[in-house]
């Protein structure tokens, strides 16, 4: 049964909805499958725990039909946790922890649960805190742009009611319909926006977390500028929820913009797209949105599993580029102007500009959905590395040859402009041979072509073992002295992102 | 004698030249000025250790003529350093901390001195490690717009070097004449570009620091994604030279503006100044690039103390707006029909534009020449906080009735972009009585508003037991345990930042 299209309010991007109503049998036991990985010396949830969890949350206390929250998206993990809290607020989450934290009872931190690395999945039991309830939107400041909400606040429900102010999020990827903005957070997604409006890093303006003992950080500014002390809540920008549960986030939010245009490119070659990206770079300047890349193996995935149409003929390779701005036809007028120049110079071939919505939206369709479209073809081995821009596409040409007929296919495709190249190979069933000829090859690789082994996806439980393929012994020292520091009994989402101590 | 007028390289900006050339000998010892701050439990530098010290870094260890480095931009902290290093490499530096570790010997770190906070020179007799000579460019990517380059270059020199590029630095300050890269990082300095391009914990894509114990922490990517464990770079971006010493840093940046432009406004109010904000973001969107503001006081500190002119008529409040973009005419066209829309409406009284680079200059120095202004009056009491925009000027109303003719002028001014207010009170001298009415009576004032007390500044020595009035006690205690984890002997920059412990 294939569950995409069944989910009639998906439209392209995935909701939770899709796990909870699908078939989640058939996914090995993380447990099984990664038989190296050892329980920690945890307490194990008693009836006297789910008393006074029922104490605590009353009616909110799950013990039922947990599949979906024991199995990550792409239906690579599958954890085995008895209980699923469902805490309303910071005071619950706060008392929750404390209590897990002097049992010693591991937790998982749950968003929409749409990660990519197993991250927010128990790999045991441990007990999984989500914040589905968590989703109010505390407050708006309309002149500056700053939203205050809950963690649990959906992605794309804060566009929706930013929407009506005037404003936008500066986070947007094609999870949004499920992604919840705490996890977003907590796993510093990137997305597709952050050419335009940079990263987490710079968008979060405060959050608020609980800590491993139960102590609340206040650190939800409502301010662009605070240099009072060292910035804490950097820290919990991406770390996956292993050093503290984000409860509530405030962001500055830009002006929605009142134009939007899309140009989906076909070109010949790889250095044809980086040619493109320089040139859209100074002839669009401050209206380029986005710039994704996609190659032909990646439209046939569009093609055949997903039964979309391409919007041009077949080329080599495929550029999708947004301009969005304060006036459509200033932003237009940008727009002909570069097309004009590389379909005059040759790099590009062919190309299509919409700007009705209905257009756009089934030219980013094409984009956002091809995570979706490889699950047809069974198992897919997902990457998410950073690379240098002359090395960036040389890593899909060499898994490509290394890998040849052991799987199904090898793609590339991703956001170009941040160096972020989405790799993917996927066979009919996951196979211990197919991984053991990709890794830690494709690491390696990418280690020595100074790249990052995860751009947005984080570590998770699937990476947390080749960090030092992109980090020194000395900054993991550090991480590790600073979560023993921030959870010390280590209940915070183990076995993720740090290798084992 | 009035140094600033001497100075023929200062162009309306600050030189560490006008420092050294400077007579000190008139400001106090910090030691005096405040004798309730006691000398730590250090070693003193004796004959030996500066033997070493020559051995590590020949021909490059200072003891003479050190009032430059002893004594802050101000004029309102002096330390009693003995010794200045000037370290060229990383290696060194390492060499360096690992030495003052094993001996117990505190320090200092310094780029340009021109922190506003007492945080760059020592309060007792700290060694200072200036980064004078580590200013060398270590790489660009022209594609990708990432520069790599020691923490020691001057940031007006990056902004030449980035220009023959057609690039530009994301940050922009009045010391830009003078301020190392490593140390706006290190105060994580805001400036007058945060509106459009962010802050530096979005546009830092890496950096290497060395810690209190030698060891060098690398994390100088040039990657724009990497999320390959907790973001180390985070922390050490504001922690003000108290948790590591920055060696090197890599930045993102953008395209340099084709054009640019410089509104400068009268109005009648500051609620106007609050509407002509928000209708700047509104219909200037992605190409505002700066938007300011002074208040009538201020204006009278550039004519009185400085000798300008102003480019308009007097009224209460002065606005100063920047655009800039990849196309002239469309900037301009979006200028003009915002001007006509504010003048029409009656929020604008009175304005000027400017697109010739010298009169942009003109008008920019005006704005960014007010703390060299304010200097002529004698002592300054400095303050920066942020503060929600609908409490933004009642801070200088109330400070202007609580000083009366205690002070030669209260004056506001500042980025109203980002909610932060420069707050400033002068008299002939320092006066302790002056002291105790400001404080901590504006600190509360701060924190009853929901403000920070320290916008961009930081609070290196002069701010660090006000951290309470906007930092929680759960943060603060983590900020002292990550504190203890990176420099376990307290030898980085003590008396700065953090209460006492």
């Amino acid at each position: 049964m294939n569950i995409f299209k069944l989910c009639q309010t998906c439209s392209g991007t995935v909701l939770r909805r899709c796990i909870q109503t699908s078939s989640t049998r058939h996914v090995e036991l993380t447990s099984v499958r990664y038989p190296d990985v050892k329980r920690g010396n945890y307490g194990s949830v008693r009836d006297s725990d789910l008393a006074t969890f029922e104490r605590l949350l009353p009616g909110r206390v799950l013990t039922d039909s947990l599949d979906g929250y024991n199995t990550d998206w792409l239906k690579t993990c599958r954890g085995a946790s008895q209980v699923v809290l469902r805490p309303k607020s910071t005071e619950e989450v706060s008392a929750i922890l404390k209590y897990c934290n002097e049992k010693k009872l591991a937790v998982v931190p749950q968003g929409g649960n749409t990660g990519l690395v197993g991250g927010s999945v128990s790999v045991f039991d441990e007990i999984v805190i989500s914040t589905q309830l968590m989703n109010n939107i505390i407050s708006l400041d309309e002149i500056s742009g700053t939203l205050v909400c809950q963690a649990g606040c959906v992605l794309a429900s804060l566009e929706d009611y930013l929407s009506n102010h005037k404003l936008t999020i500066p986070v947007d990827l094609g999870a949004k319909g499920s992604c919840h903005i705490g996890g977003n957070v907590a796993t510093n997604a990137g997305g597709v926006r952050l050419l335009r409006y940079g990263s987490l890093h710079g968008n979060v303006l405060g959050l608020e977390a609980v800590l491993a003992n139960g102590e609340v950080v206040d650190c939800l500014s409502t301010l662009r500028k605070d240099n009072t002390g060292y910035d804490l809540k950097q820290l919990f920008i991406g770390s996956e929820g292993t050093l503290g549960i984000i409860t509530a986030v405030s962001l500055n939010c830009p002006q929605k913009p009142e134009a939007v245009s899309v140009a989906f490119l076909g070109c010949e070659s790889f250095q044809s797209v980086l040619d493109i990206f320089k040139e859209s770079r100074q002839k669009l300047g401050e209206v380029l949105s986005a710039f994704e890349f996609m190659d032909s193996q990646t439209m046939t995935v569009a093609k055949e599993n997903l039964k979309l149409r391409s919007p041009i003929e077949d080329y080599p390779f495929y550029v999708l580029i947004e301009t969005s701005g304060s006036n459509g036809s200033h932003d237009e007028e940008k727009l002909s102007q570069f097309l004009e120049h590389v379909m005059g110079t040759g790099i590009v071939q062919d190309g299509t500009v919409a700007t009705e919505p209905t257009k756009i939206q089934n030219i980013w369709s094409m984009r956002e959905r091809i995570a979706e479209g490889l699950m047809h073809d069974g198992y897919c081995y997902k990457y998410d590395v950073s690379l240098p821009l002359q090395s960036f596409y040389g890593l899909v040409e060499a898994m490509r040859e290394r890998m040849g007929t052991m799987v199904t296919r090898v793609i590339g495709y991703g956001h170009v402009g941040d160096g972020n190249l989405h790799l993917n190979l996927t066979s009919p069933e996951y196979s211990t041979e197919v991984m053991d000829k990709i890794e830690p090859f494709l690491y390696d690789w990418v280690a020595n072509h100074k790249g990052s082994i995860s751009a947005e996806h984080g570590l998770g439980f699937k990476k947390k073992n080749f960090i030092y393929h992109s980090k020194s012994k000395s900054a993991v020292r550090l991480m590790k002295d600073i979560k023993h520091t921030f959870d010390p009994n280590m209940i915070l989402n183990p076995y993720k992102v740090l290798p084992d101590f």
